[in-house]
């Protein structure tokens, strides 16, 4: 038996398919027939563009059209002839083999990347290396064929699976995967999670204890992996997964139930979302709304702004999509972490406390003052609420609600519509806007609580930060008052509080946030049947 | 009569000297005689050197070693055989002169510390400018006569000052200085304030109004400076030099002086220092204490940790120096924005929210250990507490306290002597820390308010961030009521509050944290007798 970290839930039990490294030979050799190696080097470019075409196709249908963006830059790189040229001329000039070539290339532009300064140029090494990879195993004729899985259920073994490997697993087959590295929030972790099939991952060592063919329980609730169990363990484990599917079935019925606790109080969960499609996924798992529609994905992967037009249909798509549901629309959210290629936003020395969310939008009415028109445009056609990001006091609260008067009053000379008294709230994601809910409650229509941002600030603890991460604890007291400071403010003024940040979505949290009395609970549309089971059990 | 910002408080009366801006030629030209050129560049280096040294001493004399440590690293990079070597070679192998090959040399060592990604190292980029001008002025004979000034009461006129520049000034007969550009917090600021003397910064274009030997009223009360002002101008400011010196007067008697309130209630005002010898000036100032002794210094500059017996040294030197005054010392506080060249620490995305201070102390105890042990044995020798820095939970501080149990079980076997009942405190920057100051305040046996991260973090607003620094206020509500509620939460257990943060040494602020019951003020030397003046009024 084999412990590893519990990354999705669920039991199955499967034959292992062990995905092999790939230990391609990248050795330099001298190539008499340069037009033949170009030609392979084509052949191998052209069949690595139809595999991310299959790839993406499938990943959109299956995991989401966010998900699936990383393989349309993908595909781009493939189709940039500044790369495909420089290969091809090295070829030529060097009279070398095209796995040589493609290396120095792929080698060259991982070098450029990585010395950006840029985090969103830097993360496209990754790309790179990726799709570098993809095209050496065409070259050398090898496909891991996880999409040409002949047994019923498998159970995927292997080191790390990268994006395209989750992406190609053909569903109807794969029951399970384990993995040697990796952890609850790993790239294989989440793609799991939204496949809905168990995973363990962080083995360390389960490719090198187990043999292809080998019969495997995988058990994604303790996290543990049984090789080539007994009978008695086999059955014990059939009735474990019988129990767990006939729970699983219960938690689908609830799609179409309101969310009541038992004392009777109505709660409403409501979904995250990050583009436009995702609707589809929070209307099947019955969300009562949209918490946070983030607008980040208008902007990122393009080479400048998006107009107001391109803004507005989206959120109309949205709303109208939600009929009279409550749709959030949080203004944009960029700087920090997340910047933009064609904003030149200055280095900061501490992001997360920097040019941010609103002060950047405050600073910016070029960038601003489009993305208001768009929203209140929409709002004529749904049930449509702007958010404010990072507010931090009621002035800028102010200043941001003033910047939206101008733009109703510049609508309103255009003759257009829009629903003048929609609902603006704030995020409470910094300590001094909790602090001070009380008095920022009196001019806003509703709170929602970023508990992501709001855990790191009030810790001082920045969660992607491994040597620190330990210290990020949404149970800390400090963070609890606060969270029950806001929503106990929100209330004394008559005000809604919800909950958009991952806490609202993760189990152990929602009983204490209930006792808190908070009204909106928003989270992933994966996790809503469960956190209604909760509640109405509560 | 031209408009600034007031850095130095003060009024002064005199003759401007502008300091003219550099335009040393370094045009490349080939030299025949390059044994010439290469003596030339020697003895400039000499002449450099020994500028430097004077102005070293000159510096730990008038302004504290802390700020006169940075030409320690300037008189080590002319002593690098490294730099000057390529500086030689340069020369010889391209037959060109010294201001060329010195330009090229420095040049390429900016560029290369500017590629550093740790902070520590891409300031020394600024250093080596420094350095680099300073042997082309001496190359070209150019030496601004700072140290040379023959009228008395000079005003010098210059678009910015360099810590050399000012260090240089012979205070004896500069009774001011106007700058082109710089802020409140510039260099030049903090030095004007350091010698005393009236400073305006930030005029845009004082030096190309001013013409030398005209006669500059500058008020560094407001902001401003009179250039060649009428007779009724100079009597008024005449008296209000008077006013203004017989209050300087007035605050200086009150150096022997206890720190009552107009109620009766004794406020102590202790002092923030950075190295041993700035005990001088606290005791000069009246200062009943230290309330921040920082320990950076012992290991910093330098290319390994430092011996349990060098810290003891410095510890004690202060401890004794300040008889039974107390002397709260610091552990650690490194990491975040302050590097350490011999320890390799990670690189942050968010170093102030990173490891640093007691969380990087925790994890290696190879370091906390010797200092801890130091602190102990140089408790025996006067009133020592001990202080932890940025602890964000009862958890952490138990951790601490805890090595710190260990060190005194090893001192005892060793039979060594130290305060067993010496006091142990925290800091309170963090959000959480306050909002958990009352369960806090049962483990420890002071509070120090740290305010500038308290800030930081409260408004999620990285205060070196020029962008966003707007949002840095200490006056903001959220603020203030986390200042209440830990001042609250330390009485309500019979402990002591005290406040480390510059917000304690503030005058506008100091009579709130009065009202709040704060009990120790902690701030730079040179605050504290108008901190008194002001307690001892309200």
């Amino acid at each position: 038996m084999k412990k590893g970290i519990a990354a999705s839930k669920g039991y199955a039990i499967g034959n292992a398919l062990i995905k092999e490294e790939n230990s391609i030979n990248v050795e330099k050799r001298y190539v008499k027939n340069i037009y033949k190696e170009e030609k392979r080097f084509e052949k191998a470019l052209e069949l690595s563009k139809k595999q991310l075409k299959e790839i993406k196709i499938k990943s959109e249908r299956e995991i989401g059209s966010d998900k699936a963006e990383v393989f349309e830059s993908h595909i781009m790189l493939l189709e940039d002839e500044e790369f495909a040229g420089a290969v091809k001329v090295k070829i030529k000039i060097e009279h070398i083999n095209a796995e040589a070539a493609l290396y120095d290339v792929v080698s060259s532009y991982i070098k450029i990347f990585n010395s950006m300064k840029d985090e969103y140029m830097k993360e496209r090494s990754t790309d790179v290396k990726d799709v570098g990879n993809r095209i050496l195993n065409n070259l050398a004729g090898q496909v891991f064929p996880l999409n040409e899985i002949e047994n019923d259920k498998v159970v995927i073994v292997a080191h790390d699976l990268t994006p395209s490997d989750t992406a190609l697993l053909d569903k109807s087959k794969v029951v399970a995967f384990v993995t040697d590295i990796g952890g609850g929030t790993s790239h294989s972790s989440i793609m799991a999670r939204t496949l809905e099939i168990p995973a363990v991952v962080g083995t360390m060592d389960i490719t090198d204890s187990v043999r292809n063919g080998d019969l495997l329980i995988v058990d994604g609730v303790e996290g543990t992996v049984i090789v080539n169990p007994d009978e008695n363990i086999i059955k014990e484990y059939r009735a474990k997964m019988k129990a767990y599917n006939m729970d699983i079935d219960k938690l689908k019925s609830l799609a179409d139930v309101e969310t009541v606790t038992k004392s009777g109080k109505k709660v409403d969960i409501l979904a995250n979302i990050g583009m436009p499609q995702d609707v589809e996924q929070v209307l099947e798992n019955g969300g009562e709304g949209i918490g946070l529609f983030r607008t980040e994905f208008l902007y990122i992967n393009r080479t400048g702004m998006p107009s107001e037009e391109e803004q507005f249909e989206a959120y109309k798509y949205v709303v109208e999509k939600m009929e009279d549901k409550p749709v959030v629309i949080r203004t944009l959210d960029i700087g920090g972490d997340k910047k933009l290629p064609y904003l030149s936003l200055p280095e900061e020395m501490n992001p997360f406390l920097g040019y941010r969310a609103i002060r950047l939008c405050l600073d910016r009415e070029d960038i601003f003052k489009p993305q208001l028109r768009a929203m209140l445009r929409a709002s004529a056609f749904g049930n449509l609420r702007i958010m404010f990001p990072m507010i931090s006091s009621v002035e800028e609260f102010l200043r941001a609600k003033d910047v939206l008067k101008q733009c109703m009053k510049e609508l309103e000379k255009e003759g257009r519509t829009f629903n003048r008294n929609l609902k603006i709230g704030i995020m409470v994601e910094t300590p001094a806007a909790a602090i001070e809910a009380e008095e920022l409650s009196r001019y806003v229509d509703f709170f929602s609580i970023g508990t992501n941002d709001l855990i790191q600030y009030t810790l001082a603890a920045d969660r992607m930060n491994e040597k620190i991460s330990y210290l990020y604890n949404p149970m800390h007291p400090a963070v609890l008052k606060l969270i029950k400071k806001t929503i106990d403010a929100a209330h004394k003024n008559g005000k809604l509080c919800a909950m958009c940040g991952e806490m609202a979505g993760d189990e152990s949290s929602i009983p204490v946030l209930m006792e808190y009395g908070l009204d909106e609970f928003s989270m992933s549309a994966s996790s809503i049947l469960r956190a209604r089971q909760i509640i109405m059990e509560n």
